[in-house]
């Protein structure tokens, strides 16, 4: 697979008016928020489920996807947009914030096994069954590019970063971030909870490979194991998997909520745990961006 | 009192680096929010506070203010960053949250009285007694001068603006916010609770009158009447003062929550009210810019 600047432009061209562009905040010298959680749906997945869609034809039958809940309501939220209908596979996991949320948008909610990954068997049947176009969470071409148009969006708005920090599930937003960025001299730096390390396992590895999945995040990053679209991308443009704690991602969400009046998931926090606790040290100079990537949680539940 | 451009301008230059460049969410055409509630100590009183505590020399004594909560917040956040002592004089109706914002951030709370007005006579009292420098919420030039440079941003950020809606409670913020767009065309167009309605009085009356305190937003909007600063500006510039009933700012807070992942107090979600219940209603072909003043409350509070 080729993913380069070019189709993630592409991607750009193919998407603006159904996506926000999202702000960033500047909270001090050498660090920039990216508020990717004030993304339509309230997670940066719309960019790459509209890049999905508008990029083949959608038959009768609509659209089909597995997700623990963001990527769920991205696709229905893009589903209601365009006028397709969308069944949603979900998790015993996915809370009811995020069931709520795929059924308002109009979506058909079932249920799809313990985690994740039953939950994307259960969608991948679905769409061999009916005919569905299957809008994968993290491992189809047009998703990276999709996910990528944050990293070229961010870079036109803070185009002094040296460091990105991107939180890692199945690895969609960071294989479309690291190929934006390829070349360019920016480090991008994975960051995965404890309990759902699956681009730690994938880099010992050399290749992707089941890993556990538990902790505060398993809803949002809590696939199996990383793409195998983004393997390469991410082998060739991160150079590690920070993992952070349980304790540091709750620590983050209400260090997001005291200093900037932001509600972050688990998952959307994850990144700046990395550098709120040290488990990730900036060097002397750094201009580092964090992506805070979604913000689908109960709002009490950050304080 | 002079207040145009340059004395806005002059305020930015002093103090920037101590507040927040807060950034703007486009909505859809036709719709920007000004994200004031992201500024630091979760209001836009910094500006005012910093710029009122730049201006002239701080006494042994160090400051003292009288708030709803918001101001105190600002003050004390501006006094931990200025190295000097606070005191902040807060009514009976204040919530923990701002209370317990204003002493994580090292200032003396002091409860004065049952309304914001008693307080703010109790502070000028302590200010008289101790020498202290006396940060006033809204009605002195330096602060209305501080509130303007949320205007000086938005218009650079969002140049296509053609009306501005601002909450009222003192009035400090819109008297700013007129005075930078005094002359430019855009209009700023004022919005006040029904349980707060100091300008509507202050306009019918033709100067600054009581009025009562209620609803939802009094412990961010409930000053007891406008400044005596703020009216001129607000008379040559502000067409209306637009009513909004505390059902409608309660459905502002929702929608931001639902559309945005954004926790707005009431007094933040209350110049939106006026354009999501029609108590305003844009003109074709306006771009409204809509000012979301503060975060300042319990995240829980507004599902």
């Amino acid at each position: 697979m080729t993913l380069d600047r070019n189709t993630i432009s592409a991607a750009a061209e193919r998407i603006a008016g159904h996506v926000r562009a999202t702000p960033t905040l500047r909270m001090a010298p050498g660090l920039t928020l990216k508020l990717e959680l004030l993304q339509a749906s309230g997670s940066f997945k719309p960019r790459g489920a509209f890049n999905r869609m508008l990029s083949a034809p959608i038959p009768p039958a609509g659209v089909v996807a597995a997700s623990g809940g963001n990527h769920g309501a991205a696709v229905a939220y893009a589903a209601r947009a365009l006028g397709v209908p969308a069944a949603i596979f979900v998790p015993e996991i996915t809370g009811a914030a995020k069931r709520a949320r795929i059924q308002a948008y109009g979506a058909q909610l079932l249920v799809g096994g313990a985690a994740y990954d039953e939950a994307r068997l259960a969608s991948e049947a679905f769409a061999a069954e009916t005919g569905a176009l299957l809008v994968h969470a993290y491992d189809q071409p047009e998703v990276l590019a999709g996910q990528g148009t944050l990293a070229l969006e961010l870079q036109a708005q803070a185009p002094e970063l040296t460091h990105v920090l991107v939180a890692v599930g199945g690895g969609g937003l960071i294989g479309g971030v690291a190929a934006w960025y390829a070349g360019s001299g920016v480090q991008v730096v994975a960051v995965e909870p404890e309990g759902c390390p699956t681009l730690h396992h994938a880099l010992a590895a050399g290749r992707p490979v089941p890993a556990p999945v538990g902790g505060v995040a398993a809803d949002s990053l809590g696939a199996k194991q990383v793409g195998a679209l983004m393997f390469p991308l991410v082998q060739a443009g991160v150079a590690t998997s920070v993992l952070v704690s349980d304790e540091a991602i709750r620590a983050a969400q209400r260090w997001l909520w005291q200093e900037c009046r932001l509600v972050a998931e688990p998952g959307g926090a994850t990144a700046l745990a990395a550098l709120l606790s040290g488990a990730w040290v900036a060097p002397a100079g750094a201009e580092v961006g964090v992506v805070v990537c979604g913000g689908n949680c109960e709002p009490g539940s950050v304080a």
